[in-house]
């Protein structure tokens, strides 16, 4: 399906860091016992910084908050340059009852547990005077029971009762769920009511929205809010939950990759022999995969820690992200090695006490994000499978200079081995070196004599000698 | 990119033999001895036939001559029929230092170690009364550091000072070599310069021009020479040296296809497990492929008996040299099994002693010269992959009779599978036979049950049987 909008051209230099507000960082120097009352007087209760988030039958942990806040975000944003991220992605701002609010009671207010408009006008603020960008999270598909013009259809109001579907004595809830009623999309009153949130933001600053449960909205829907969110500016970016392989929806900038989560996974616990076909062949088919996030965790699954424990295959699989074409989306707390299974173990508090982090991972990634800011192949290259197994492909770029060629070796032995370099400008004895650990390795009529160690990866750049005034590139480009 | 000149039609019905003049034979009854005078009075020393070359610290190898000359090749035009070939391909043979001649003194005039231009002429009459082609080698990146024009640019003349790049006390030498300084491609009286040059020879007769240092030469002047050739005549054939992936270079008519040599070596070296999925990539992506020279080696690798000293490792690349889409060009005394490493080892002289040939594998080249020229499907078909290991392909005809299946089981092991044979007019029932061992296999439903022994190939085509008048192809064409 052809892709419909341009993607912004900032996507495409943009590594996001997603952040579940309630357990970033509290702000103005406050506890969470200091913000108690904001909790307790809605039915929720507190826990303190560092405790681990437990599954409850009945559901009740969603009702425990931490006291992370947009404050607190703001406080944070050193933090986030020196990572080196340019964009964060928060879950649900919008006045709830949970604390992951996805259950939304009013989208026109920020809710108060998190700082007000007051502070996500600060954070917005901020975070432009640095140079990254926001991206907030739209819940479209269904509101919460205790949303304001659900409780007014449910008291019988003709102007609100169309927006929903009401049978006798029930009434449509997401996965029949009572407490998340869906919206009719298909309503007028309905596109005008989102359309109105969608555009409130938007003039306060933000940069693009999440849609939340994409493939409920279904592709009318994701095509109607991409395109009232283009009608703003071109430049604001929407990207829709879809956990399906990527093609087909090109109506919107992009979708949340789990695909390549599945497959990257998958492929380093030894499950997922074909890989490489599979990443290729989506390429091939999404049009807009650029604008992809490729992620390995998010706030709905494990944590990357928990699934990949061996320290070679994280590192392998965070290789991989950065790697393949799409937008690298950083789950908070991720990069110093914050481990947990599905919700609500992966919605810790973030750690922030240095001695506790796992330092050289935070350098792998600050390695990482460096290397796909410097490199245009990187950025928006193709790709090119050259091998399935081991894992080899080059991001080919407009400059041959570019050209990147890639390589996970996840066995045990070393490997010797031939593979192509499928472009005719690279020329013989050009001299590949490995960005991570400045091996070398040369071309020869069109080849390339890979050695690769056992539990190895590297991402290879030509380095082109200039010989005495000789450069034998001089004529190509 | 498109392929910018018709292929000359000749072209696809050609083996090409490749001749390093100095060492293939001495004409009219002589000795090196005889000749003597013509390499003393420029520096050079003499060398007897057979003695191995050997590589000197200083270079000065490249000014021993073992005495052979054009007269010498125009004698031995029926050892050339005999073998099948059509053309020869000569290095460099205009006024120069070396034996090898890439360092041109002038282009204008025949060295008269080879013969002077009165040679020429009569090699290329009598290669044309023997429907034989002739292919130069044009030396354009650079000249020699004794170039006529170079000499005087060097002593200050004007009007050739800037045909090269002249630093203070430097100039721009290929690989920064001061022996071989660089043209300025860009600069009109180079251009024209060239220019006259090709013609010349065209004009005297010659088929074809190689380009030395294509890669150096760069996309724009491989496309300014070869329409200069064309605009003498379109059948005139253009090949231009490319240690490179095949596809770009679509402005020269083909290049000298190291990718293919590459490949199928490491293949059979067992270091390059995804051979079939390469060589059909370079296949689809290359619009000049049938141009495209399929060598093994050239005096400027190792022989390829040295390459692969197995002998069945040998005859399965000389098989796919004759099999896969591509002119095959075989380099003077491999086909007798002639050995030697780099340069100037694989520049050895020609054995003429029979009782010193590897007649058997002189035999196999004779027999797969054949089928290529006997074969359309070898000379014009399309390349589809129908298995990377054993490696399996199909060349396509638009005669569905036409068809060819090749194989290589270079496994120990003896392999029966199944191959697909994607197309639709391949009848079930219809009986392949192995033009070399004349095994028979048959198709079943599309496709075809293949018995491999351990270590074999296979050339195999349909043998339509027509049955007390029955043609079960008579509808299908």
């Amino acid at each position: 399906m052809k892709h419909l909008f341009p993607i912004p051209s900032w996507v495409y230099d943009t590594v996001i860091y997603q952040i579940f507000p309630d357990r970033f960082f509290i702000g103005k120097g406050k506890t969470v016992e200091d913000k108690r009352h904001l909790y307790e007087k809605r039915g929720g209760k507190i826990e303190k910084w560092g405790i681990s988030p437990k599954r409850s039958n009945d559901g009740s942990h969603v009702k425990i908050f931490y006291g992370g806040d947009l404050w607190g975000i703001s406080e944070k944003i050193e933090y986030l340059k020196d990572l080196g991220v340019n964009a964060i992605y928060l879950t649900p701002i919008f006045m709830a009852q949970s604390n992951h609010k996805y259950d939304t009671m009013d989208y026109f207010k920020v809710d108060p547990q998190f700082g007000g408009l007051k502070a996500l006008k600060n954070l917005i603020n901020n975070l432009h005077n640095n140079n990254m960008k926001l991206i907030l999270d739209g819940v479209f598909n269904h509101v919460g029971k205790e949303h304001v013009l659900f409780r007014k259809a449910l008291k019988g109001s003709k102007k609100y009762r169309n927006m929903f579907v009401f049978y006798e004595n029930h009434y449509r809830g997401w996965w029949g769920t009572r407490s998340l009623p869906e919206l009719v999309l298909e309503e007028t009153v309905v596109k005008e009511y989102i359309s109105k949130i969608l555009w409130k933001y938007l003039e306060l600053g933000i940069d693009g929205w999440r849609l939340d449960c994409g493939q409920d909205l279904g592709p009318e829907m994701n095509r109607f809010i991409t395109a009232k969110v283009k009608e703003f500016s071109s430049e604001k970016y929407v990207v829709s939950e879809l956990w399906t392989y990527p093609s087909y929806w090109s109506m919107v900038d992009g979708i949340m990759n789990y695909h390549f989560r599945e497959n990257v996974i998958s492929y380093l616990n030894d499950k997922n022999p074909n890989c490489g076909f599979y990443i290729e062949k989506a390429y091939k088919e999404t049009e807009n995969i650029h604008a992809c996030w490729n992620m390995l965790d998010s706030h709905d699954s494990e944590r990357l820690s928990t699934v990949l424990r061996d320290k070679f295959q994280r590192k392998a699989a965070v290789l991989l992200q950065f790697t393949y074409p799409g937008v690298p989306v950083i789950y908070y707390g991720t990069e110093i090695g914050i481990d947990g299974g599905n919700d609500p173990e992966c919605r810790k508090t973030m750690e922030w006490d240095r001695k506790k982090w796992d330092n050289e991972l935070r350098e792998f990634y600050k390695k990482l994000i460096y290397l796909r800011k410097r490199e245009p192949a990187l950025r928006y290259g193709g790709f090119e499978l050259l091998s399935n197994e081991p894992l080899i492909f080059m991001r080919k770029s407009q400059m041959v200079l570019d050209n990147i060629i890639v390589y996970v070796n996840k066995n045990d032995k070393e490997i010797e081995m031939v593979v192509n370099v499928p472009d005719g400008r690279i020329l013989s004895g050009t001299e590949f070196v490995d960005l991570l650990s400045e091996e070398k390795f040369y071309v020869s009529g069109g080849t390339l004599k890979l050695y690769m160690k056992g539990r190895s990866f590297g991402v290879l750049k030509i380095n082109n000698k200039i010989v005495r005034n000789y450069d034998q590139y001089k004529r190509i480009r």
